[in-house]
């Protein structure tokens, strides 16, 4: 009999079954946050972050949307960086200055809001419903906080089932915020450092091209190109990254080559030019030792292959020549017949356009010229 | 009245207590989860994700120690990677064959395996409790699993207050298993690209280098012996890396010299000496319009200039050379000291120490020079 007296004391037992509830619904939505970081987490590129970061927040929240705002700090503006739903396109546009409406008033004063009547509230702003023909019910809205700064805010709008926000949403979101701004700052530090890889890779590249003085900007040229045709070929995110690695190293063995034949300003006689051909194996045998650009070697060492055979170093046929030096082939082709040397004018790109058709099939690969005419008709070479 | 009878419906009020209890328990423990998950993930040093994936097991599962073994694939075995406790020192020391022991047979099958009477289980190693003076009660061990591979297992023993292991545990230490696997495989890419990054900076040093025929490894060694010294100077461990990226890069500028001067086996004439004095400025200017290196430019351009003012290129004395620059100059001396050039002999190392002594004040820094010898001293140089 004790035992049936005990709600009494603890308060009704309707109460106890709906805590209950409440409880084991906390402990699931704990459970989604707990996946929900992992999912964040693992990824290190930026874009994809933001894109999950959205996707979490409207899973989490239950929602109809959301959307993460990030701070331009330059600017003093909020812009959306991803928004999902029907509405995407049109919300994608919108930028609020700091302090503007319930997302800009969260990014500067850092502390989260819940607007469960926002047409009655002075912060909210009109101008995105208006825009995107949108009918915004509840808001709730937290700072994605990177080291003690605020580095824009998550939001999420009309839960589910016509209910409004409430506090334990408002804790799952913070610490869904805190997991967003985790990987963020993961990424942006990954980001960071592959910008330097690439900037150093690319100025020693320059400079060592330097030594050349015929050459000014030539493996920038052959990098931008490169990265410009293979948009037209069946490439995998792996293989363009590849690929502008090569591209930006495909002369490195220069470095081994004497300044008396670099700089020769009459043309090359056929034992000069025999140590000039060098330069792709001796670019090879730099890079490999650098376990983690093996990738990168047939770009370097093949790039003066040709499809009939007749190329350096190996003499290499048709698709035994790997796509990677086939490309930057295509591009260092192109960049020599249009700049100038001391001993010709460089052609128009009219006319070396033309050239490059004809050397298609024997010297360069089809498609792959295939593909650069392509993007020259775009108007991107 | 019909909410008083509810109970028996549903079973015995206590068992109702008992549950709420345990739900409240598990939330709790759901929130320490995604708040370790954060902790995990908010590093890409990948020691450092060690470090608190141990502390995590611990104190998620509320065990008495606790462990992450990593599997070493060659040699198909299975190592202490961290354990923390008391005893971490004897632990660190084991190694276990894969299918041996607990730990070996969940990296083994991939499967976890809670054991409550290890001393009852033929599987139990005790070779571990003997060499440790440790008395095993119990264990809970997961797997980690990145990408469909394991690649480690997650440990904890001896749960607090003498409670067996159950399922709710097996449970929260599975979740956590997979974050653990997240952060340490988001640490690999992040290490796998910093190695890459080092790597070409080196392999293109190296290459600019060979230019000059006498001074074969000169980069290698000027940044051995700089990171050498800096462990007994008090650099922040950012500093450390942008010395070690300094000394890498620091004769970059050379590639900008004629080889007529840079392979000259004489004597060079001032006037050949002063285009030689260029390159200090010149590597500076190749690095300046990368971002992320700014840090390191002091230690390229200022690694000629000496304490009492007699050094270039600018002449900056005493305090005003920045520390990078101070120690990459200290290694560069020693080791054009120490290496033969066509017109003399190396000194021996023991001469070669007395030179820098007699140089410490006025064209070396004194601390610099005096952390050189300590690490000589130590057999580090």
């Amino acid at each position: 009999m004790a035992n049936k007296k005990q709600p009494n004391k603890n308060g009704n037992l309707n109460e106890w079954v709906n805590k209950l509830k409440r409880i084991e619904e906390n402990a699931e939505r704990l459970s989604l946050l707990s996946r929900l970081g992992q999912i964040l987490n693992s990824t290190l590129d930026h874009q994809e972050v933001r894109r999950r970061a959205m996707e979490a927040a409207i899973q989490l929240m239950k929602a109809e949307v959301g959307s993460l705002l990030l701070i331009d700090e330059e600017k003093n503006q909020l812009y959306f960086e991803v928004a999902l739903g029907d509405r995407e396109e049109a919300i994608k546009k919108i930028i609020l200055n700091i302090g503007e409406g319930i997302a800009g008033t969260v990014a500067k004063n850092g502390e989260a809001l819940i607007i469960n009547a926002p047409e009655k509230d002075p912060r909210f702003y009109r101008g995105v419903d208006e825009k995107t023909e949108f009918k915004t019910r509840n808001i709730i809205c937290v700072p994605v906080i990177v080291k003690e700064k605020t580095v824009g805010v998550l939001e999420a709008i009309n839960k589910n089932g016509g209910e409004d926000f409430n506090e334990e949403d408002l804790s799952l979101f913070t610490s869904l915020a805190d997991q967003v701004a985790i990987a963020l700052d993961s990424a942006r530090v990954y980001q960071e450092l592959e910008e330097m890889f690439f900037q150093t890779a690319e100025s020693l590249a320059d400079a060592i091209e330097k030594r050349d003085p015929y050459t000014g900007g030539h493996t920038q040229r052959v990098t931008t190109y490169s990265l410009a045709m293979a948009k037209y070929l069946p490439l995998k995110p792996a293989e363009m990254k590849w690929l502008k690695i090569s591209a930006v190293l495909h002369d490195i063995g220069k470095i081994g080559i004497d300044d008396r034949i670099l700089r020769k300003p009459e043309r090359l006689n056929p034992e000069e030019f025999n140590t000039i051909k060098r330069h792709a194996t001796m670019g090879a045998e730099i890079i490999d030792h650098i376990k983690q650009l093996k990738n990168i070697i047939p770009g370097i060492k093949y790039h003066h292959e040709q499809i009939d055979g007749t190329g350096y170093p190996e003499g290499l046929k048709g698709e035994r020549i790997p796509i990677i030096a086939k490309i930057v082939a295509v591009a260092d082709t192109f960049d020599a017949m249009t700049t100038d040397r001391p001993y010709r004018t460089g052609l128009s790109k009219e006319v070396a356009i033309d050239e490059l058709r004809k050397c298609s099939g024997t010297q360069l690969d089809q498609n792959v010229v295939e593909a650069f005419v392509r993007a020259y008709e775009k108007g991107e070479i």
